[in-house]
């Protein structure tokens, strides 16, 4: 079976992935994990507006420093999409467009089934096959039923350490991967030989990682690859307020100090995610005050004061801001270049730890 | 610095530690452990009155079958208390009167930190010091706070994919593991001289662990060794009713099938847990009637017919018995002998996979 950076020619083993966080994760810092030997990926999110001048920025910056071993057949990059909020025909409009498609997107949180192989199928008959379709999952049972609607190349492992959005009913990475692996192998192998359209796809497990540690546990586990969102929240080249960096690097014990929860969302107006959905954030005033019972109106209130505040939002005493994060919090401690984190992650570099 | 199986002579790397499960962990797992070269736990829970039969049962079947490379120091057995609910003049009465205490006691759930100093002082002086103190803990501030009152010579670090009781607030292994160890060794490496008066702990990783890629994942992520719980459910030793055992066998997609709650607690009348703890089990009717708002006699009422019905309280349909479990359930297919589970778990046997 050929490894999943054959896949990717321009990647190194073992396979690092900058997870595409919604207003977060822009052309620049997408373009430093994948020259280093990674693959970073454009947050389009719920918003397909911007994805094409998110691709030409991208396509600037490879002009200028090429990426080698790439191909000409697609760009050395991939696209997130929340398939709830996202519009299909925009985004397959957007890529038909383009002469070189991203080499893959990564389709999370769909509203139905139906609608996960909708994206599917409408994204590789507007590549002409040539984008690889990721799904991200976090229970065995969705990805059988990926499989049944959108066959994905791979399946990004979403465990219930991850930060930001995620299913509430969610296992770690450590019993999560082996189990979701050895069920999807089982299933592929009991499928008739003229069912077998595509091979067995990878994996990438995503949720609680920030370092060579947790890269050679997924490995361990079974996994082809890690993904990564908050290690990356404190890279350079993330579009990300100081107050919200200043707040990742400072918070630790990340079982204590974040939790999943709604109470972001409703704070920030976020409508429309499908049921069981919560977003993981450090635990700040907002969340103690929903719990304390204040009124919603009141809090709502703070928040928009706090949001008013700038950076001031996310400081001691007033931090009211919303601040997605995994457990791996704790784990993040520099800014650093992404394409530094990256080769760390590998174990290339010294990493330094106390 | 030694490594772990240094302290426990007649084990074998990488260490397997088999969890002490209340009303489970009898003398026969134990041993079965314990002499494939990990170490057994007895589970004498809340309840130290059967501490010292347990104890000499596991005696017998030592001097019956002895283990290679013990001492005479201590016996190759752990002994694990719930020290929130047991009585510690029994406990060590039980321990002074032996002329070999168990090697290592294995400290859970006290109601305060002064709690565990008493347990961990209490044990070291009726032992003459020859029991080494391992204490489960399930975040990073618990952790410092344990080396305060207890110098644990061993963390049990317990991730929240753990089956039965463990804190709500708490991470999985992917990211508590590398971040305790990280903080316990700094706090180490910044106390003064003249206060090591004991060396940096071992760390043994539980919650989520069912086969040899959990072992070598924990590994990867620095900790000396893995405890396993849920996985010792299916060995022939443990006691262990059919209907649980089957049910344990059944369960798939272990982060949709189980739940941490306090719903069985409530049900069984187990009451005394410290605020802040639940139980994870297999999802059934009791925890989807409590969670539909049936009102608790009622609940409870069907509890107890189920409880009346022997094995039939686990079956389909009619499943209602608590079944404690952790997210690795689903990794758990088969009843093996635990000597041959242990060695499997080595990666010295052929596993076999799906």
């Amino acid at each position: 079976m050929a490894s999943i950076t054959a896949s990717y020619p321009w990647t190194t083993a073992p396979l690092i992935v900058g997870a595409p966080m919604r207003l977060i994760s822009g052309p620049s810092l997408a373009y430093e994990i994948s020259a280093a030997g990674g693959i970073g990926f454009l947050a389009a999110g719920t918003d397909v507006s911007t994805l094409s001048e998110s691709l030409s920025t991208f396509k600037s910056l490879l002009y200028t420093s090429p990426i080698g071993g790439t191909s000409s057949d697609v760009l050395p990059v991939g696209v997130g999409f929340i398939l709830w909020g996202a519009d299909l025909d925009l985004a397959t409009k957007a890529l038909s467009e383009l002469l070189e498609p991203p080499a893959a997107v990564w389709l999370f949180a769909p509203s139905s089934s139906e609608e996960l192989g909708s994206w599917a199928n409408g994204i590789r008959s507007a590549t002409n096959n040539k984008t690889k379709i990721w799904v991200q999952v976090s229970c065995v049972a969705d990805a059988i039923d990926a499989i049944k609607v959108a066959e994905p190349d791979v399946f990004v492992i979403q465990g219930a350490d991850a930060g930001g959005h995620g299913r509430y009913a969610s296992a770690g990475l450590i019993s999560l991967v082996p189990e979701l692996i050895d069920t999807v192998r089982e299933y592929y192998g009991n499928l008739k030989e003229g069912d077998t359209s595509s091979l067995p796809p990878k994996f990438i497990a995503a949720g609680g990682i920030a370092d060579e540690r947790g890269v050679n546990a997924v490995l361990a586990l079974g996994a082809d690859g890690a993904a990564l969102g908050t290690r990356f929240l404190a890279a350079e080249e993330a579009v990300i307020r100081k107050g919200y960096q200043d707040a990742v690097l400072k918070a630790a014990d990340g079982g204590n100090s974040t939790v999943r929860t709604d109470v972001y969302d409703k704070l920030r107006g976020t409508i429309g995610w499908p049921e069981g959905y919560g977003g993981r954030g450090v635990i700040n005033l907002s969340y103690r005050d929903a719990v304390k019972g204040l009124a919603f109106e009141e809090n709502e209130k703070l928040y928009k004061v706090a949001e008013g505040a700038g950076d001031k939002g996310w400081e001691e005493g007033n931090a009211r801001m919303t601040t997605y994060a995994g457990t791996a919090v704790g784990l993040v401690k520099k800014v650093a270049k992404a394409g530094d984190i990256v080769k760390e992650l590998r174990g290339e570099a010294a990493v330094q730890r106390i």
